[in-house]
């Protein structure tokens, strides 16, 4: 199921960065193959191979005869992972999910050890806003992501508080989030982590933020089990 | 001693988000401060500090009565994570450190249940490498960063595999790497971790890791009750 990342998809995926570490633009010509061969070290069949997924997905254009332009640079400014390149499936959010299973607990418990007593009322506030979009079916997936976000300030560390949002957009351009079955299970989990959160209590708000991110994951798991029956 | 970000950085982080999103270029003039607090979201004053913070690290130079324009974009395009803002300081590096303590036993342990024979063999060569350089008083943080690239991607969750690397990068912005006395154990325990992979084994390769990442952590906080002392 895990795969590796091929070649083709790793120069895809340096192309991008060239693009944002240049500066390029809508409408700039892109190095031709054999510049863009040398610069990633790899053969030029890769290259095409990695311009041609990038043209799929509308990142490049290629006119026969006058190179290779860039369509477009919303992405490949915002999806600092490059996740768009993995293509938009629940593989790929599996793997994000995964990613936030090994962070998000740990940003939990530092919460519960280091936030401020505004930070807890924030938290607690927010929580309250998720609680009833939920109740309302209301998309709530703004606010949620938000309040993940709080609690990642709260852990004082700012490379955790930069990294969340960055994943969780990722996670936004990977799959549509659809789960409205776990939306009362999030509930509970939430008011779990926000209450250990809130009497200072590590260990109760990793063990619930990891029941939170694994029930996700499972979903996706299922998901991804589901689309193969088919 | 762990300190939150400040209306300012925040704000300042964010301007290097309007920078990156928008490709503004060196020369390129930045939106007025009428039109940056609208945008942040923050008061005018939050937005005179934030600008004066980004122009001390040469990001933006202010001309009088014609404006504030970009200096360079180099600072804006690498440093995904934003730690330039942060100052070069042990602080920043420590932030890092307890992040990849949380990433990297995770990335170890998964990389000994799922490597391939091959990716056991390159990494194990790599090892080598390091051990070599480390013996011979070679600056090794490039081959080691390399090392521990390697063990992410044989996670074959690739956003671990982007992730380790930006944060690495981040490290070496943050601090200079001088941990020459680690060097000896640095050795040993890379060895710990290779072999644990090598033998299928994800608790030793956790655990040496976390030992690893945890001494690393540890110098960098001798450091900072070393400096508040002088």
């Amino acid at each position: 199921m895990k795969k590796k990342m091929s070649l083709a998809e790793t120069a895809a995926d340096q192309i991008m960065d060239l693009i944002r570490e240049n500066g390029l633009k809508a409408g700039d010509r892109l190095y031709n193959e054999f510049e863009l061969a040398k610069r990633l070290n790899v053969g030029r069949s890769t290259v095409r191979e990695a311009v041609k997924s990038l043209e799929s997905r509308n990142i490049l254009t290629v006119r026969r005869g006058a190179g290779t332009f860039i369509s477009q640079t919303e992405i490949v400014k915002t999806d600092l992972l490059g996740v768009s390149l993995f293509g938009r499936d629940e593989q790929t959010a599996l793997e994000l999910l995964e990613v936030r299973l090994i962070l998000e607990p740990e940003s939990a418990a530092l919460a519960a050890m280091l936030a401020d007593e505004d930070e807890i009322k924030a938290i607690q506030k927010q929580n309250r806003k998720v609680t009833s979009q939920i109740r309302h079916g209301i998309n709530h997936s703004e606010e949620d992501a938000k309040l993940h976000q709080m609690i990642a300030a709260a852990t004082k560390n700012r490379i955790i508080a930069k990294l969340i949002p960055i994943i969780q957009h990722s996670v936004s351009l990977a799959i549509e989030i659809t789960n409205q079955e776990l939306s009362e299970s999030s509930i509970m989990y939430h008011n779990q982590i926000v209450e250990a959160i809130a009497r200072r209590d590590p260990r109760g708000a990793r063990s619930a933020m990891m029941a939170h991110m694994g029930e996700n994951r499972l979903y996706v798991l299922k998901e991804i089990e589901r689309k193969k029956r088919f």
